[in-house]
């Protein structure tokens, strides 16, 4: 291998005999020839918001849901997200409309009350070494998606997945959803080379965020097209019907015209790198 | 006030008519004219090893102990500390010592017994925005010292104190203990503008980290008396008889002849910026 | 704008009356529908090595011819290029290949030099803030290529074009090229953000450098792909028929095949975004 | 050592057999028993400015005075400096107060005329990497004063210094003025460990500038402070007499008894840590 890790990690590297991991989500495959599109609210706010986002999404080709029940907020008066109330309500929109849920968990002792709503456990970028979280979400029912911290490096990354892997749970779907550098224009710098770094390191699927990862709407395009070329499996996209009303994050979040629009234009192009969409 | 600062940030930040907090530790004063120095093992290894220790930097002048029984790795494979067993010999080191205890508290869940054990409750950089983890020692009985993450800014380090303050635990020890940056000759840069950002923005008192913050056996004084000299109103240090077998962290350990050398030269320095140690 | 940026930026800022430029390097044009590849050695080495590499990566698609007569070194005991000799061995390759020549220049006096036998003048990326030298090249003959800085904001990149501008030169090509992060297993981390961002912001050409910004042969064809994807309007990469024989920068050298097959793969990514190569 | 460096570095490195080097400007010498400090404006506007703050300064007993002539400015229509009269000027100032003269040399053309009137030749942040420059500034006559980029490693900034030596100028002071990271509230994040690291790695000086590794007037004082206590061989430090309307880094400057109280503050640090000021 060209790259030089610590050797104990040892579940998440690549290795001959093991072929590359696709991860099922009910009847989405995470890691397959089609490249998955994961989109929603960033925080699911009630259930007319809700559950009109899931309808369009699904509409213009999303394959799998998002939206945020318990909200990491930097500070403790923001809102917090509705709990339990919104984990009802992503199962609800999963119902209807039939695209698989992911949320994150924030807490060990929520895990039980996340995996009975949502099929995918997000590990946020603020948890990524939260060990005793990564444990339990490694004993969990649910594929987990672990997102990278903002300045956690690769090998950092890998070795939290090694957590949730040897807990026994080898359905782990890596997230690159920007790390912290000095730029000020963008709210983290997406770092793209991560996916074929990961390619080349790990058998687990990489997707990317380009919503937190640039934090500016008009850069989620480019950076979703962008991702696609790099090799990335899926894409984790905000959408919102009216982003200037959104309870958090609406600066980066799609319009459902706009997701539409980028359904479409994606399309060509997972298809010139060999994949679907 | 020269900086700016989100507004929301209430309970965190300096106000007219509010003092410099006091932490009282049992007998210790964390912010008041004596600079605090808090020291002993990465890790607690042994009931040996520990007492060894405490008595000796007891004798050196230290005025806590610190040692960890809950132990963040970065690979599950990794010694993950004693647990209930290093909280027991920690109690113990106390008693004997009279040294009040500082460890770490990575879940939760765990809050209950290391409360019962310890006499401050130490949230590591990687735990500086689990906000379930710091809702929950917002309601301790014990004072919790705060490590500022690799990667937080000012602002969220002092976002994070709020969540604690805001559930009513008034006592938060903030430490410095070095960001990530593109430097590899030491662990991590120790950022001391930090100490006096700190004191013009906020009535906490603020400690400093320089065996973390370096990495470097031979970086922990000379950073230590920049630490003093910057204004900060204590040091966690690292101790181990024998640093080559330590479980982790040797490298930056320093010897208990070492920390006794520490001690006698930090102390004309404290009295030319007007402290005592 | 979405987009704060000093408002004294005037000449490299997009204006509604102002169509984006295109840079004509001799019958290349940079920034218009066809993709600019620039293809080449990192250091001009011999006559042999320089002439095999034109030929081939001509054969190949490449539009331009890149190396390295001048050469920053970070100890002056390395290999610190041809000079004059290397710039005429430039100039002999493109006479045969009909490649136009891009080479860098480091200092305000070798101007002169580089322009009679280079049709683009270099700034690299150490230079990014030497401003003697931009204002020089600012009165050159020749189309400047800016590449960023490997710590600088793009607020800073588009300062330093401005000044080129400011000197009547209209012919700037900005080139991002990688930043320097925490993460390790890669040289630099390529900011293809910086594309979009620099498309919204300017109306100069963007091209991308995945050979520096990432430093590892493997990364660099997944990584030009992202770039294509991203809309950059170029490539610059690096091309040695036995890179373990380079002078420098051997590791991130495509050997003539592999480059070969980078223009065949990019060649539907391009037709997939609108643009040919 | 304990520190991995490339072993090609040979001039700047400690050996036994060498002395650490005490770079002596005319009766001042940079890297003995006593603290040097360089104090006066950013830029030189006036004749008037100019004398008033170098009377100033060396009655509160600075030992050497800076001030830009040439000045290094993000954007091309900023105060560029008075040039060659300011030159004049620092010399004219230098010959009334005897503080020699430390000022920034930006282009290999212009060291001529610098070493005329200055006493140091300081290459700026931007500079550090620009070889051709160093090369010049080795063959001078007078001391370099080096600064550290804003994104250099240690082991970077010491090849730089290498290229000076390497050119038979044997007189480099090291200066570390902050790097580049992610925090917001300071323009820079001033890397001290710097200073112990190269007392461990080098035998040149070593001397700290707190007003642009803060960006903050309240800030100069306790990283002052620190960079003494860390061991630091001298200050640069900003002063002019009316900072708000300075034509550059007012925000940063002391004001001339502000100045006063710094140095009254160090003296007994100073004394504190063995040396004197």
């Amino acid at each position: 291998m060209t790259f030089k890790i610590n050797p104990e990690i040892k579940l998440a590297i690549k290795r001959e005999d093991v072929e590359s991991t696709k991860v099922k989500v009910r009847d989405v495959l995470v890691g397959g020839e089609k490249i998955v599109v994961i989109a929603g609210p960033c925080s699911v706010e009630s259930r007319e918001q809700l559950l009109s986002i899931a309808r369009s999404v699904k509409a213009s080709g999303a394959s799998m849901l998002r939206g945020g029940a318990f909200k990491p907020r930097t500070l403790p008066y923001s809102f917090q997200g509705l709990g339990l109330d919104g984990l009802k309500l992503l199962a609800e929109a999963r119902d209807e409309t039939g695209l698989p849920v992911v949320t994150e968990v924030m807490a060990p002792e929520d895990v039980v009350v996340v995996e009975e709503y949502a099929d995918v456990l997000q590990i946020g970028a603020r948890n990524m070494q939260n060990f005793p979280l990564l444990k339990r979400v490694g004993e969990a029912s649910r594929p987990v998606m672990l997102k990278r911290g903002i300045s956690a490096t690769i090998e950092e990354w890998l070795s939290s997945a090694e957590y949730v892997l040897a807990e026994g749970n080898e359905d782990v779907i890596m997230c690159e959803r920007g790390i912290r550098t000095f730029e000020k224009l963008t709210r983290f710098t997406l770092d793209l080379t991560a996916v074929p770094l990961l390619k080349e390191l790990s058998h687990l699927p990489v997707i990317v965020d380009p919503s937190h990862g640039t934090g500016v709407r008009a850069l989620v395009m480019p950076m979703a097209k962008a991702s696609v070329a790099a090799g990335a499996d899926g894409l984790l996209v905000e959408v919102h019907p009216r982003p200037e009303e959104a309870k958090s994050d609406g600066e980066q979040s799609l319009r459902p015209n706009e997701f539409q629009s980028l359904i479409e234009d994606l399309r060509p192009l997972a298809l010139a790198v060999g994949r679907t969409l």
